[in-house]
């Protein structure tokens, strides 16, 4: 008998119908011999009206971050009990529990908590006495303040993973109307191909890259803790994508490239004529953090040519396009104190990032890499790697197509066309 | 400083603006030097969505009625969490609590449970801290399942009075679209007045006679802990009415009639021709108990003339027209049983009563009631009494004009017209 962990998106359990399916299909999952553990998200748009009801009451809703989560968490209180109440009508037996009641517990930080620990005892109990266990996603409980708290993005996801490591479930499987990992997003790459396994670290980076089938959070507890994730549709039964955690078998393989990411959320800073002194870099990333901005790719040109001479530098880094506006007017006021030239900013970039743990014992990747992009002719602005992945910043316009060029030089095109499903699989 | 419980329904908290104006409405109550704790109920429509979206995804809902409880739960956490935001955002300080962080503690019955003890340790902090306390109405923690529990219809008006005792608070305000406590219903009598004051007892009798001001349970908590009520409009700044449950000064004189109510939701059940042999009654009502009915008003009739030498006798009861048809087919099984010969239902009735609890010392209230009723032709059914109540059941086509009647024969009719609002007051 298997101990799985099953997680439901929002748009999985949207409307009345779609929730009778997913209670069809767990209570399958128990009749086939599983012990079953459901985290469920808020129906649909319920979080984004929520939110709406909170605007139009407050000037400020966020600066009340406790009543925010008061507030939040009502969304999984009712599709868990919906979900519970159909899975009932249809012969199972189904019991529900918030986050607190389920044991999970967190640090106090609400709207971005953190997991704790996680007491899933009364889950236990439910799965021994032969019931199907409902969680709430996205919240949890801070026994310091005693007060609700929520996951923040993704939350859902790091409720399912945390608790398949504390019930030591044999798999977590993530469900939404995408049916597995994709070498590419099928939307852009027609000819991308569902991966039928990827190991934990190339999920990882995938997902740092841009990919938005599983949150980075959650594909992190998962790596850590050793909680193998099945990534796969509501709609079908295909299997989906297995992301290793466990160790797999010695004879698998680990693909040199198991995907290429895209990411248009970034936005590029140029800081032009540093003084070649030591601790200016510092100073500049100083500052950028206590804008709160969160950097990903940092890159130091040592001028060649005429600037030589005057021993100076300039740094790109790129962060949020949401923390553009603050991070270069902290860096205005502190320009004369840093005694750098100049700014420049852009938030019309794209990232590209291949991704393979095979890289690791695989030379020549980045040769394919520049050579399909200059083939396509794409000018490069930024690279930066990793030990399993390779990331360039092209501009906004170009990644897309750079995307496809550099999924056929890898040769990760399939014979037919990926099939694409509406919404963003939250 | 006073400290002062309010109590908003659902049509006071139906929208954001009715939300903001309620924010307003409680920050001045703390302002003007009080500690205010704020009971909520779910917003305008937000339970019957619910129980819809319950009806949706089961056949039989009601049977999970601990997954039921946790649906509708989610309505007051919505509720509250927004007006804590409002307040917040108008410059108070507010803090909202699930019932359960409330301390209100319940039994485990599910869907109607009745709170076993108040422990407002967290509210009272707040209230120290100088916050305002936002608490859940209608719903409680069950320390024996460890579940969450709802209070059943008034649920809300229930969870204030308690924590009014729990917090020996000086006067409970139960806040609704209806400005007061009227000697009958505007909508059926123009000419009624809004009272003062009303002493508890006579609340009590005139709720449950079928005046929907107040529920009968919270009247009768606030009897018991001795906790004022005042009844107010959300909309208004009129003081509204006072329901003393504390004895009030001694030179208070009690009305003879405080008011009259009608009640169109019964139904009348006849059992003609039962053998006069005792025990026949414990077995007609055993039976009646059995089905689930709420027995009201019982009479027994021995029949005179003719009838006198069968030895039989006829028994009428009046029951929730819900509850008519299952009554009616229990006995209808045991008819040959208990030997009664017919049975005679009837859903086209009124029960009117007269209520005031200076009944106690003085005579003549029954003449001048049958007098009234007589003159304005209506025929009188059924009649029982209490210590400070007469009640009589009419056809249902007369019994508004039967109010019209009782209430100008007591001297109960105001010079203007009362303003009539809309909604029900829930």
């Amino acid at each position: 008998m298997a101990l799985i962990v099953q997680k439901y998106g929002g748009s999985s359990v949207g409307d009345a119908d779609k929730i009778k399916h997913v209670a069809r299909r767990v209570i399958a999952t128990q009749r086939a011999g599983n012990q079953v553990v459901v985290v469920v998200s808020a129906m649909g748009d319920t979080t984004d009206e929520l939110v709406d009801l909170a605007n139009s009451v407050s000037s400020r809703p966020e600066a009340s971050a406790r009543e925010m989560d008061m507030l939040l968490t009502s969304g999984e209180r009712i599709s868990m009990a919906l979900l519970s109440l159909a899975i009932n009508d249809q012969g199972g037996v189904a019991r529900s529990f918030t986050g607190s009641q389920a044991g999970i517990i967190t640090n106090e930080v609400h709207g971005n908590a953190r997991i704790a620990d996680v007491t899933p005892v009364r889950v236990k109990a439910a799965l021994d006495a032969g019931e199907i266990a409902i969680v709430a996603g996205f919240q949890g409980f801070s026994r310091a303040s005693q007060d609700i708290t929520t996951l923040g993005r993704g939350g859902s996801d790091t409720t399912a993973v945390a608790l398949a490591a504390g019930l030591k479930a044999d798999v977590c499987e993530i469900y939404s109307d995408v049916d597995g990992v994709y070498t590419a997003d099928p939307r852009v790459v027609p000819s991308a191909q569902k991966l039928e396994s990827i190991d934990i670290e190339s999920m990882l980076e995938l997902a740092a890259s841009g990919a938005k089938i599983l949150y980075i959070r959650a594909v992190e507890f998962a790596r850590r803790h050793g909680v193998d994730i099945r990534v796969r549709s509501t709609f079908s039964d295909d299997p989906g994508t297995i992301v290793y955690a466990k160790k797999p078998g010695e004879n698998m393989e680990e693909s040199v490239v198991s995907g290429v990411a895209a990411d248009k959320s970034q936005a590029k800073v140029t800081v032009i004529g540093i003084p070649d002194v030591p601790g200016k870099a510092a100073e500049i990333f100083t500052l950028v953090a206590k804008a709160g901005a969160n950097i990903d790719m940092i890159v130091q040109n040592v001028p060649t040519g005429s600037d030589v001479t005057e021993h100076v530098s300039d740094i790109s880094f790129t962060l949020p396009k949401g923390d553009l506006a603050s991070v270069v007017e902290a860096l205005e006021v502190a320009k004369a104190t840093i005694g750098f030239r100049d700014i420049e900013a852009d938030d019309q970039i794209g990232k590209l990032s291949v991704v393979g743990a095979g890289m690791r014992s695989h030379s020549g990747v980045s040769a394919t890499l520049f050579e399909a992009l200059a083939k396509a002719g794409i000018n490069i602005e930024m690279i930066s790697t990793s030990e399993i992945r390779i990331s360039v910043v092209t501009s906004l316009d170009e990644v897309d197509e750079a995307t496809r060029a550099v999924h056929t030089a890898f040769g990760l095109d399939g014979e037919s066309e990926a099939v694409v499903y509406a919404g963003t699989g939250r």
